[in-house]
């Protein structure tokens, strides 16, 4: 890694103004980035209900590290990175499946779902099996959120914990039902994806189903009054409504904010689109809007959740996943049907995928310059500031 | 850039021998040649009937560049770097089309035609707006043909202007009609498709059906007599046939010479195309041709006009467009057909597209080494000659 | 090249364990492979079954180099690089054909088979035809194996003569017949193409059919007793049966080993394929099987052959070709059918690739360490002694 010019260039970071163009385009940036703040901090991974009973197991591709997420046979979550102490083969094929045990395609062997080396065939009587484990990858979850780590120490889990976990715990993730998972690839670096959904100063010209939906999302209502009277009936019925924003390392925001008067849901026409989730009584819970950095952020209506994950390809493309989750027993067909529960995301993903990949496409030019970020853009200038921060600190350990 | 290496080879060109394999497919040749051949003269973007009216727009992509190519509310053309000044996003998206005013997708900064910001919402009182107008590029109009510039002070346009205008003022190219345009990408270094168009050594093997149209093509006809006839011709039609030939910074070649006797057009049966264009009275005006390195050449006869633009993307790659014009009055159908109209220069220009891929694909061989130039190839070697010392001088300012 | 960075890994090398990541990986030790490995020892290009006739040739692409391989008028085999010592245009633009002449598309150069310049056009009187014949490429022939070197010099080729001929000459390759070619693309590095096929540890899991033709196969039969009697029958008609090893520089390896009893050839059902090729007298004559590194493979059963030819394309790439031969009298559709005689190794080789590219995307991730190779993983340990020392004297001669 080209250490000096990354700190060169983080030393030329000017607060309020977008970054500069080799912070978006350069390999050595990207390099310093999956080192500092990437392999640093807790990644989102999927959720417990991808992974319903022991056995049950899916991938999580980051760079050139296929991660096996599965759940063991006590109930527990595991992660290991897919490749066998023979000779190195990926042991898990398929992107997700259920495996009673993890046995390596190539010479047959055969871990545990914990990672346990059980049967190396023919190996000599003097080798130790015990030094073959998978290798390991640090894991936590809460409320059915799966975060991992691929430092070598894990940080501490705490402050996501304590921010997340009031305002997941209503919907019983790990009892929900997956209803749908879509993957895409944006021509984008995942910072601009970030950016994008740190502001509405493009919702009013770019999402008219989203402000349709979202009262003040277009930037020209004011929804103090209606926030302050929605909040009493919220916590009456026990749903957190306190604004969280963690910052510093990790760096986590939560908040519960008012849909538009009458609407159900987020949806096209604005009627619901399920049963309520997990603990929720009625339809009226406004949206949960929960973000850590640097890859997650969700938002939760009373009847499902949508989920997003980010992940970096390189400086130019960026995997993004959407996960659509509905209560446990909510039945496709009879209590809400695949086409209304994704329309509203897609549509609205759709629209951002492209001022993304535009956004993009426009900072490469030889003229781009950083520009001012309006009032209204704060959160980007945090997330910002947390991107250049963590690099510059990331780049002072390694002096 | 690594200029030693540049320098190097540079310092090894043999006169009169092709180029050493490094200059077709180095990085660092490729490089040099942006910052010294493409970013320091002027560039051929297209023409003005393109952008018939005020509003009008197209796009020319060079490398990571997007440039709005756009006929002001004065007539004027402009030229902007297509990239908002606030996050840098693309303005206009499609690569040609009609704008009353610029507006940014992203979050719907709005700027005049000639680059002027005029509406940035939300931003705080004390935004001074005047610093955040579009980066402009150089432009210039010789005869309805653009150029543009990217460098810092555009090179002086006057020889350029002086030895294409009086070959191109008939063809009255301001009020022509855009009858087609192709796109091509070729898996060839530039030079190649440059130097393909400089020589008629394989015309004869290669070309039967522009033979069959140009006296003299295949290299086994004297066609002195028959010029200096038909010059007289031309010269009491007002038409130009003084040879010119610009060299040294700018270099630029215009020539006019004549069709085979009997033949009316550039077209596989010899018969017209069209109606003649501009000012031309008849169909016998010969061809024009006129060259300005490093990315224009055209062809024009009475009735319709080829230009061809040449845009490199990589040391491997070249994008080239293809342009037909016929004159103003001339009616799809009645007039003229596209099938016939782009006949001739289709299968010429595949003939010629493949022979740049195969000649690129050997010269990557370990065992390719510069060969002789036969004395026919001598434009070729003006060429190559230019090519190396417009480095030459590049690199010499840059020590 | 990063010699330093090569060296540094090499001196890592721990015997008895795969390779480090970066063997498989980095762009520096593909390079110092190509330098040190393909570009000193013989390579397996073809057979002369390809090119029956005076003209015939086919192309063999290594990097960037194109290789004609014709057979000249003298019957003789001969190699050349296919681009054109004028400026450069490859020759030959087909795979395969005929060519009495070669002629260049481009300006029409004309060179005998054997590669002597006979005609270049327009060249001043002065011109030295005989410096600009094709530049030629070492070549040699066994018993109908096409064998080429990029060296300068040639090393020698007697240790693989004197291996290879005893067990090729009963298949009478000159004069047999080519029944098919197919090639494959892996997204795998070429090491992993050539340990794979070195060893037998994963049959047992993997090739149902391979062991379901070849005792032993699954490394839990015995096959001493019936080796002997087998041998015995096989050198009373002639046939080799002495294992051959030659290590070091050139590394060869020749055996002959049995069918399953009741297993006539290599084919689904265990019943012929074809008849008798060449010399063989009757369907039993076990399985030859030729290695020579570091790119040919092949095994041959009394009634076809089956060449395996790798070629790296680049750290992550390797393409593979497959040739069937079968008698020069075999007729398709009466003695055999083309369904029959590829779908054993079609299976097999499915099976392999898959196995090979699993193995690379687990080697990539950064968890991976060298594992311990079984004791049965003799020959692969072998293998990848061989490229570690071939690169560490290239290397040492180098410094």
């Amino acid at each position: 890694m080209n250490i000096q010019f990354v700190k060169q260039l983080v030393s030329t970071y000017k607060p309020g103004f977008s970054l500069e163009q080799a912070f978006y385009t350069s390999d050595e940036v990207f390099e310093a980035e999956w080192q500092f703040i990437f392999k640093k901090h807790w990644l989102y991974a999927g959720n417990t209900a991808q992974i319903p009973k022991a056995g049950a197991y899916f991938l999580y591709h980051l760079q050139k590290n296929s991660i096996i997420i599965i759940r063991g046979s006590d109930e527990k979550v595991y992660a290991h990175y897919n490749t066998c102490r023979h000779r190195g083969s990926v042991i898990c094929l398929q992107d997700k499946g259920n495996a009673p045990k993890l046995v390596c395609p190539y010479h047959q062997w055969v871990y545990d779902k914990d990672g346990t080396l059980l049967n190396a065939r023919m190996m000599p009587d003097d080798f130790c099996k015990e030094a073959y484990n998978l290798h390991a990858v640090h894991v936590k979850v809460v409320e059915g959120l799966i975060f991992i780590s691929l430092a070598d120490e894990a940080p501490s889990f705490e402050a996501i914990e304590k921010s997340l976990a009031p305002y997941l715990k209503p919907f019983e993730i790990n009892k929900a039902t997956v209803a749908c998972i879509k993957n895409y690839t944006l021509a984008a670096n995942w910072k601009l994806v970030a950016e994008n959904f740190r502001e509405c100063y493009h919702c009013g010209g770019a999402h008219p189903e989203y402000c349709g939906a979202v009262i003040g999302a277009n930037l020209r209502e004011d929804t103090g009054e209606l926030t302050l009277t929605k909040q009493k009936d919220w916590n009456a019925n026990g749903l957190e409504t306190k604004l969280i924003e963690v910052t510093g390392g990790t760096t986590t925001y939560a908040i519960r904010y008012p849909l538009r008067p009458g609407i159900e849901s987020y949806s096209i026409d604005g009627k619901k689109i399920s049963i309520p989730m997990g603990l929720h009584k009625n339809h009226d819970a406004g949206v949960v809007g929960l973000v850590n950095y640097p890859n997650f952020w969700m938002d939760g209506v009373s009847d499902y959740i949508w989920t997003m994950r980010v992940t970096p390809v390189n400086a130019s493309t960026t995997d993004v996943e959407f996960c659509w989750l509905v209560d446990a027993n909510a039945v496709e067909g009879k209590d809400y049907t695949l086409e209304r529960l994704t329309a509203f995301w897609e549509i609205t993903g759709d629209q951002d995928g492209k001022l993304c990949e535009d956004n993009f496409k426009g900072i490469q030019s030889d003229a781009y310059q950083p520009g001012p970020y309006a009032a209204v853009e704060d959160q980007v200038i945090n997330f910002v500031d947390w991107c250049v921060n963590t690099l510059k600190e990331g780049l002072n350990e390694n002096k």
